[in-house]
């Protein structure tokens, strides 16, 4: 039997259809015109500075608050060497992204793990640990459109948080990759936005807005905070990529960015629509999931005796990859798994629901592969 | 009093003017169109799959023994995060390259300096010290046209070293950023080349024949080492820069790096015999120094009672800057200066030199700036 095309729901990245190559191909012609030298030098260790002020004006805040760095993983690994001493405890959500964990545990980090709600995390549970004691240095947590679970933190609970840090005296982490990215219900205010006291360290990226290749992401805190990490930056590579930067930055000193973003959305929004419909058809109430507003993921609970883990090897099988939730937990998501509609067509992300389904009814059966 | 027109001896940086900005604007304009999905996407640790093969061709390796780096500094940095415990004895040239010598010490190395010589490494003291006990993890040696030291390590000293390599059970860290950039004299075997027992660990740039704002670099060694740098790689920034790396990869692919090195030859050749010239003439014998027969460096040495860091005032009030020796060294060095001509015109060098010996002059008789 022939094997079917294989649908990837594995990796977080977008399909090359939806990356504006003609486009970024204009602006890197126009800037090494018009600012080869910048383009080429060294630069400085705190990014291509036009791209600086524009991130700055962006978020209404100082360039001496901006970081521009290689990607905003790297942003936030070189957080963590400053922030986290071995024993430094962090709050972290359950589940969270499994990059972030595994930095944080490198580093040694006392991770205490709170469970995520259709709302963000649970600020009930938060509040419990901090009146027990928990003394945490900072809170990592991923406001929109969470990678891997797709919710969103609400409102109240972003001013909750922001209360909390001043009152308990840890920072928050705002790992914000996928801000731009909603396609539906209403913006919110970041929390770098509603902060008065200098609690938030905000990160994000290019990579979603424009392409993931372009590695170009940021960090914004304070002042003091931003300048130690950028002498830790210098150190480790001199400057960021100045080519690059200096291309994103006429990327989106032109307005393509806009239509960047709009084109990214109208396509997720298909996907994930097929994909959640999918589910429902095929699976059903089975599968259970909060509908993400934004954003590359949709995260699904399976009834409790389903090990997504052995559903992977059937669904692999049948030709329809994931990442099983426990990829993302200290402990627990045995029954979950993490969807990502990103870089599939509708169509795909239907006929992949359907395999899924598939997978798990063989998984139920005991039956031996397709 | 208008200040003169500032010339600056002091970063080891290339000018503009040397910088291929037309050809690698056709490079990006090509690549952009030939393999955007590659030049956007995430891409692999290992960077950007063409590079590295045109890499592994060129040095002869295979693929698996080379690792993109996000230019060479990283690489160096991920090499000592994998390999410095502290305490750990390394070996290091003195003087050397000061961002070096800051990541060993900042990881806690047990640095041993070895003295430099006109043919580069004093492998007498070296071997002094094995037979005396020193048990160095590793080596770092800058083979060609030494930063900040000028010289050149002889081809008898490059077997000898690989020797002393072998029966000593130490890695040899070639850290050759300049090897392509050889005006003057004989293309010497890279250690690399020599090495029949998987000695070295080799690393080289593209910010010297290329541009430095292309942020390239890479690692060579053994296939094991490079699997286990890579991994820590990918947790750190997922994939170095695909869109650099894929713009490098067609500017070298079709052959205009070859076009650029000679342009940058021809023109360090020129920059070089002006500060030559201008210290001799100006200057005399008091300013000792190896001819280099490549690179960006010229490194001199006053007589012993010259304080460069006294000098280094004198001289910017002059309008002409440099690096002060103590700045490459852990000890000593206080009568000497490093001197980068890469970025000055050969009639800039001229006049740098010339203000350099009023500078000395007006040090030596104590008097006030001029």
């Amino acid at each position: 039997m022939a094997s079917p095309e294989p649908i990837s729901f594995a990796r977080g990245a977008p399909s090359a259809d939806i990356m504006p190559a003609t486009t970024l191909r204009e602006a890197a012609q126009r800037i090494l015109g018009e600012d080869a030298k910048g383009a080429l030098g060294y630069g400085v260790g705190s990014g291509y500075a036009p791209l600086r002020q524009w991130i700055a004006d962006r978020h209404q805040v100082e360039p001496e608050r901006v970081l521009v760095t290689n990607g905003s993983l790297q942003a936030g690994v070189m957080l963590f060497d400053e922030l986290v001493e071995p024993g430094q405890p962090v709050v972290v959500e359950a589940p969270s992204y499994d990059r972030t964990l595994l930095a944080l545990d490198e580093r040694g980090a006392d991770l205490l793990a709170l469970p995520l709600q259709s709302d963000g995390l649970d600020i009930g549970a938060l509040e419990e640990s901090l009146a027990g004691g928990a003394r945490p240095g900072f809170i990592h947590t991923i406001p929109n459109f969470h990678n891997p679970a797709g919710c969103t933190l609400s409102l109240a609970k972003r001013r909750r948080l922001l209360e909390l840090a001043a009152e308990h005296d840890f920072l928050i982490f705002e790992d914000d990759p996928y801000a731009e990215l909603r396609f539906d219900g209403e913006i919110l205010p970041r929390m770098l936005e509603l902060d008065t006291g200098d609690r938030i360290v905000y990160a994000s990226s290019f990579s979603k807005t424009i392409a993931p290749g372009v590695r170009v992401g940021y960090l914004i805190g304070p002042p003091d905070l931003i300048a130690t990490i950028t002498r830790a930056a210098v150190n480790t590579y001199i400057s960021p990529n100045m080519l690059s930067e200096a291309i994103v930055y006429e990327f989106c000193r032109s307005g393509a960015i806009e239509e960047s973003i709009a084109t990214v959305k109208q396509a997720l929004r298909a996907r994930r629509d097929a994909l959640a419909e999918g589910l429902r058809g095929y699976i059903g109430e089975d599968a259970r999931f909060v509908l993400p507003e934004g954003g590359y993921f949709l995260w699904v609970e399976l009834p409790e005796e389903v090990d997504t883990s052995e559903l992977h090897t059937l669904a692999a099988e049948r030709g329809v990859t994931f990442v099983p939730g426990r990829d993302f937990m200290i402990e627990g998501g045995s029954n979950a798994l993490r969807l990502a509609y990103s870089a599939v067509t509708p169509e795909q992300a239907d006929e992949g629901a359907r395999r899924l389904a598939e997978s798990l009814a063989a998984l139920r059966e005991g039956a031996p592969a397709a």
